[in-house]
């Protein structure tokens, strides 16, 4: 039969593709997200006399855009960290993987948008709500693709306990709702979705850092 | 005789050449592309003092360069994927691969700028038909590409069906029609090349992920 | 003896260096540098209401900036293939390699801001002299890292004969001095300085093309 | 107990962790920082019928930029060919080092901001210092960087003598506190700092290119 052939040959396709091109795009996309923040920072009009005072006030008045080019480097730090984490646990990639990662890299990508937004208006609350709301989707989208990874496509390696899956996904739906109760906090009291939208990526690479202390070093 | 030792060292050279250079170029050239779609959308004459409503009418306005971005990431994850496939399949590189390649990437690499054209005329339509030429030519360039290394180069591994090099150099074919299409559609009703224009890329995206069900975890 | 106790330690980390690093990074710039070259195409001040015939002539304006466009992306192309060649040669790398490499890559990062300005300027006899002196810069850099490898460091892998060698060095030699040549044309006739900057790497490109020829596939 | 089969897994995790992605991701990131720097430097206002007088004035009011440009493309290469000889000498990956690691690259992205700032305002003691500030900052993220890595988390390969690593170390902290004298003299004489600034990376350079004169070629 035509179709089962073509199956077999899909199949087999599927079976040698490497997950090393999926690590260097993703790679490119994250780092690229992450080194566009900068752009959106800038002194726009002081002239070429300024002086040191003059200089310094229009520094201070780049704050808020300084505070969210961190945040949101801390945030793709641990969307990476995690990727890294997810991607080399993954045994082989098909191709709904590919796209579920292709998905989850569109809203890494669109990150820019709501930090220029945020960094221009620290203090509107539907810039904020807009910031968290693209976060949380985008914690939506890594939880998607590591529940696919690890329990509807049966992807990750054989030795990797499930508890450990169940205990990742359970993080990964953590911050979704995290996210979204900073872009609500964030909508009502501006200044404390900020805090927490700092707090979240901090707090989990704080909780990671601190959990392995005392492992030594594993060869 | 000169020449033909020439012709040897040649030959020997291009034998050895890996593909994984090809690979890491073509990443980064296709993950900027799609990084750089989004520096196109951002709020321009928004005052300090914005309020709510004002905000999210902003934001509004900005949805059809939303629209067009979810589109050119779309079609740009489609011909990473195919490129990826493509590469995945070559046996080795010659010369000639590596300038219909770069031809190829040329085209994803101007994508950019018909993507900011048409977020900023989203109902002009020369803007649409000049999105849909760039798509079509950049499918043209894949054909081309996926002819030469099946084909022309003979550069396949061996053990790669024709039937399968057939029906996927007809798949980069009838995507090339289909965009012609779409261009003609879309300069007389520029709604409707939009749509198109999505259609495309999420009809092979959506066809590739269904024939594949079924097949369980490939080895 | 101290030193040369540490010029023991430095030459067994020189020797155990791998090249793939280089190889990516030098990638990663180049890639950049080639998709940098679109962001200055954009229709600057077309109202909202544009008609067709003016989009059309609002588009044909741009020609200019399109040329320049294919020309820089066929020169970083030319710049890439000779790249990969040259490091896909060498068999080790040492730290002098990796100063003239980034030397080189300077240049080639320095290829937007002339492109740019040939693009507002098609016919201003200063930009079309700046842009092929950074061509020639460039070439001049590419001389003399591969010379370096070549002879000066004796980096290359042995079986390479120095026939081939002393060929590519001309033929990066031969580059520098027609960007000169058409330097010097271009600042006298524009138009002309123009014609041989996409002239050099297309001949370049086409030599490559047909002198494989006929080689069949080797494996 | 829970906890520490949780700890078992980590640390297996951790020692698998591979450095290649590191390294890719850190190019991705010091390749795309280096090659912004170009996106500051374009001519602003010149008419459309400047003359070669014109041009050659307004390319020379450039020169400010243009040496920002070559000392932050020679500070980000000395900082490039660095992470490279660590990374290179790191026998295995923590989260730890990621995240340091991670810290450091947010300085290198950071610093395109600092480069513009002082290419529009080369003669500004603030501008200056704070380029300082930030080299000063990116260097002292190195020093931990490479500390943690040598011992505070003891992950170099075992046959790298302590006292090279002590040696690296030195040397780093030295940068560190050049540039915060840099820093210093800038503010006060900003040419002094700016000659600084391009010093301190060259002598490293010159000093690392001579010191291993005389070696030949190491195997």
């Amino acid at each position: 039969m035509r179709w089962s052939w073509v199956n077999f040959r899909f199949s087999r396709l599927k079976s040698v593709m490497p997950k090393s091109r999926v690590e260097s795009f993703s790679d490119c996309v994250i780092a690229f997200a992450i080194t566009l923040l900068i752009l959106d920072i800038h002194l726009e009009d002081a002239g070429p006399n300024i002086d040191n005072a003059g200089m310094i006030q229009a520094l201070l008045a780049l704050a808020p855009r300084f505070s969210i080019y961190v945040i949101s480097f801390l945030i793709c730090t641990v969307a990476w960290v995690s990727h890294h984490e997810l991607i080399h646990d993954v045994d082989c990639v098909d191709s709904r993987l590919l796209w579920l990662n292709n998905l989850y890299l569109m809203w890494i990508a669109f990150l820019p948008f709501p930090t220029g937004l945020l960094g221009h208006h620290p203090d509107q609350p539907v810039a904020v709500a807009l910031y968290g709301a693209v976060c949380a989707i985008t914690c939506l989208c890594s939880f998607v693709l590591r529940w696919y990874a690890s329990f509807g496509g049966r992807l990750m390696k054989k030795e990797i306990a499930e508890t450990k899956l169940r205990r990742d996904l359970w993080v990964s739906l953590y911050s979704f709702l995290l996210y979204l109760a900073g872009m609500a906090a964030g909508f009502l009291v501006p200044r404390l979705g900020l805090f927490l939208y700092a707090g979240i990526p901090a707090s989990y690479a704080i909780s990671e850092l601190v959990r392995r202390k005392g492992n030594g070093r594993a060869r």
